[in-house]
């Protein structure tokens, strides 16, 4: 049977994994704000590094109430609003809807589930260097990988499907069986490179080749493995090294925060910093160096 | 008998302080750089809370070779360039000289004597907010306690002379009886403030308006204190607080590495956070927080 996605936050997320899925003939529904109107004009566009594509007539919509109900919900916003996330999605559900959160950082799956008990929630997370450019115009730079785990399905046999809708679209995807896990994993990334590009207004690359910031970069990783580890979560501190490897080798980059830094929009700190804090915390150990970059951001933030 | 002061570093501090010596007939020999030909010419102006004044004619040196020798060489240099004290001051000493550091950090007096063991020296910290305005031009906003200690004096009694010259020509001065103490206590201060204007590119008054970074300032003078401990120095957590509600009631300040990131030039890391980490940790204390400032103060400096 034929899965009809949902589509919410249609940025450099969201337009890209959605417009690879409805470009493959799929289904969906997409969720826009401001560029709704230039959307059912001029359609969606994607530039993307594995080809171009434009599709002239998506299936777009200003407001949730307009949507048909959704087998997969794609959340692809910010978790910046994610409070009132609960709100926005239940009109697209069925009893059988399954809402994927493609976000990044930890308690996401929780703290939706603490508002819509009754649903099925999974989790995603996103490999992939894209922005949006202008309104309904993507630009997909480089990666793509998608990994996608069960935070409480009855039946995590739909994800397969998922997987497999995404792996005919083109998309690199994944099923992980520790969804908790690979939240983690991500953060031993996310955590230093989103806060430190922003707090010294870098790229990675730059911090890279300081030996200072590269040696701080570790320990912030390793801050994160040591944290995941006290979870119950076994990342071993092999993969600090591996990251960093790979950091090497990647293009000058900004991540997704010194891009709200820069165009003074929120910054996703709740998700990245203060819950992998409090959950360590709660675990009995204290990610200091993480805590303190939590504090320095949010003092950056209170002073856009 | 009267004491002969030398001041190397006619800045911020030594311009007010010599100054504040030759204004109340205290004889003083002023070492310049590039100020030279201009105070030769206009003398040494300051501008003081306390009444400004000025001094038409004060003994201006070029080169230290040019200089008499000194009973007493008050150093006011910034640390940046200490690695080639012992060579400058060299030529003004003589055998019974007195060396006093009025620098900010740790190890000072340590590393000058590793250079020339058979000098006499002596310590101080400066409670001051002073800036050097213009050529031969102090501009003394507040503040102005001098603390100053033996590091190895035989007769520290020519401290209790040198304290009575301040007092006589204005200056608040204090004998303190344990000048590593006294180095730490300040560092409590210096460390979060200096480092946190510069990284976040503030003042002191919106780091204590916003309670993320009031509480990392918080953090940051603990981690100092213990530090402090773990070396045998006593000092007490309640401290931090003290500081905090100073810091709380000061005009809006920028403190002098903050100065010195403005204008690009070298800052004072060496002292104020590496040999503080360095001697925290061979007594067997990790300051990581401080390190972590330290390391994100090493790569602004790099990309000036």
């Amino acid at each position: 049977m034929a899965i009809k996605y949902g589509v919410i936050g249609t940025g450099a997320l969201g337009g890209f994994y959605g417009g690879m899925l409805a470009r493959s003939g799929k289904e969906v529904h997409f969720l826009f704000r401001s560029d709704y109107e230039y959307v059912q004009q001029h359609g969606l566009r994607v530039d993307s590094v594995n080809g171009n594509f434009h599709l002239p007539k998506v299936s777009a919509y200003r407001q949730p109430l307009q949507m048909p109900a959704c087998d997969v919900v794609l959340v692809c916003l910010k978790t910046t609003g994610n409070r009132h996330l609960h709100e926005l999605i239940k009109p697209m559900l069925h009893p059988g809807s399954v809402v994927v959160l493609l976000q990044n950082g930890l308690g996401l799956e929780e703290e939706l589930a603490s508002h819509l008990p009754d649903v099925q929630i999974a989790g995603g997370l996103a490999f992939i260097c894209s922005n949006k450019v202008g309104p309904g115009h993507i630009h997909h730079l480089d990666y793509g990988k998608l990994v996608i785990g069960s935070f409480n399905l009855t039946n995590p046999e739909v994800l397969k499907q998922v997987i497999s809708d995404f792996q005919s679209a083109g998309v690199h995807a994944e099923f992980s069986p520790d969804l908790r896990m690979a939240r983690w994993q991500k953060l031993v990334w996310n955590v230093p490179f989103n806060g430190m590009t922003v707090v010294l207004n870098t790229t990675t690359d730059r911090l890279m080749s300081n030996e200072n910031t590269r040696e701080l970069s570790r320990e912030l990783m390793l801050e994160v493995i040591h944290g995941a580890n006290c979870c119950g979560v076994p990342l071993k501190e092999s993969l600090a090294q591996q990251m960093i490897d790979m950091t090497l080798k990647m293009k000058p980059y900004a991540p997704s925060m010194k891009l709200d830094f820069d165009f003074r929009r929120p910054m996703e700190i709740e998700y990245i910093y203060s819950k992998p804090i409090e959950t360590a915390r709660n675990a009995g150990f204290e990610m200091h160096k993480v805590a303190m970059l939590e504090k320095q951001l949010r003092f950056i933030q209170a002073h856009y």
